[in-house]
């Protein structure tokens, strides 16, 4: 799947993953008002409005973007019903032949994470057919319980020939909180990134490329740059860009030579981009075409940082 | 909600979890059979049968044992439909006055951490009614992140008057890799515990221990040891007896002087005791009364070890 990731960043020319994090305050009115009038104002009526929303802009970014990350958590916060708008987000990008990388930041021991692993990456086999639950392509995983976490999502992605992107450096102001602290004169997140770099030896895809990725925030410019160095072979997810303050300018480090090595994260300022003045001309109806537009910008921006 | 789970375990004398974490392995064929028997061997058939062998061992130990940890990754790997087993499993576990610590280790930043808040231990407001996701009691959180992970649930669990376990000390062999790192002299896991402190003085229950309680493990007794100091007003959630390794032995030094302060989780042990051999003669059957056995000689290997 790292390989299909890079073939498609290859063909978009977009190092961009769009984050379908949705929440109330992002759909437009019109749409909740069309399900809410179906279902009443309740959580279901919610999860129809999420997936509609979803569905508009996938259909309208799919042609120019290689991946999308639904971040579960918007989901979930719904509970039964919401999860129901992320099983139908995931199928429905996948339909579109996008990457789906499921933002779960997941992470157990032994057998337990490996029932996270099959639950989003993989399978259960029961009376002797193949049934899948979430079904990402991606999963992102949280490394603070060490080998016995991460091996197990490794063991489904060598079988599924999928991939993890594990968290090293996140975005928040707080991450240096633990993430930063030194150990012999070494920071913690590179120690987790070293980590990283050693996991992903064993497995290594065809471009050149590990099937484990490391998540780097594109808040940390200079922390990326040293990631790049320690990890050559380990594909970066850099969120931070856009709403959260991270620049074009920013992502220049998290790339390697070869023009590949990063794929850039935007939620809000894609799909929320019809709130912005910057698209408002686009209006309410037109919103997914406000997404295109700013995924559009953000491919230019991108490009003329790395050129 | 800590000062109700407190209240129970000096009700039942137990210092006792039950972890809820089901398994195809664990579940007594009968029950199968009887869930395949009407929807076919399916996700949907096993999640109907997850709930039924959940409800058998819920209604043999809710009187004796103050609290359960349903696992949802166990539930997770089915998908959707083993979500709505985890569903109704707390549900059903709260009708019986249990208190319920999902054990979900979730972790993110911001509005996201907040949005797992919301779905697990809050609510969602729509058309003026409240709904609930999957209303636990208390949550388990990973604290990789920082205080931007952490703070999120903290205020819902103000709102709420719920309670979380944050991940310290885990259970597994590799917890060392990053948890026992030395920062300035002082392990990262203790580094955690402090924060863990610091964050709990913030929400105090009215028994003299924090809304803010911390998860160590009993296969690492000494840094029990050491974390039962730092975070002298902390609830101690305690995996790794039974199954895992650790013994009543090991559980002394994670109770305060007043005979509170943890809380010990075991899973498989009391789930599975009916495949065991000490308790075969209850056969499959009888796998709840089996469940029941085994809490009751863990309730005594605790009361031993603690006198």
């Amino acid at each position: 799947m790292i390989d299909k990731l890079i073939e498609k960043i290859k063909k978009t020319g977009a190092p961009i993953v769009v984050g379908l994090d949705p929440t109330l305050k992002l759909i437009p009115p019109h749409i909740l008002k069309a399900a809410f009038d179906k279902t009443g104002e309740t959580p279901d009526g919610v999860s129809e409005a999420i997936f509609e929303y979803n569905k508009g802009i996938v259909d309208a970014i799919c042609d120019i973007v290689p991946a999308v990350k639904p971040q579960i958590a918007m989901y979930e916060t719904f509970g039964i019903a919401g999860l129901i708008a992320f099983d139908k987000t995931v199928k429905y990008c996948k339909e579109k032949d996008l990457v789906v990388i499921g933002d779960i930041k997941r992470g157990d021991i032994g057998s337990t994470s490996e029932a996270y692993a099959q639950g989003h990456l993989g399978k259960v086999i029961l009376g002797g057919k193949e049934y899948r639950g979430f079904d990402e392509d991606f999963a992102t995983v949280n490394p603070y319980l060490g080998s016995d976490g991460v091996k197990p999502f490794m063991k489904v992605c060598a079988e599924e020939k999928k991939g993890i992107f594990v968290l090293v450096k996140t975005s928040n102001p707080s991450s240096g909180e633990f993430q930063d602290k030194e150990i012999d004169g070494v920071a913690l997140y590179k120690k987790v990134g070293e980590k990283v770099a050693e996991w992903g030896e064993e497995l290594m895809g065809k471009n050149g490329y590990s099937y484990v990725g490391a998540v780097a925030s594109a808040t940390y410019p200079e922390q990326g740059k040293l990631l790049r160095k320690i990890m050559p072979n380990t594909y970066i997810l850099v969120p931070g860009y856009g709403a959260q303050g991270g620049k074009g300018a920013d992502l220049v480090h998290f790339f390697n030579k070869d023009g590949l090595g990063a794929i850039i994260n935007s939620s809000r300022g894609i799909i929320g981009a019809w709130q912005q003045e910057k698209y408002a001309q686009y209006g309410e109806a037109a919103y997914a075409d406000a997404a295109r537009a700013a995924v559009l910008d953000m491919k230019e921006d991108i490009s003329s940082a790395l050129s």
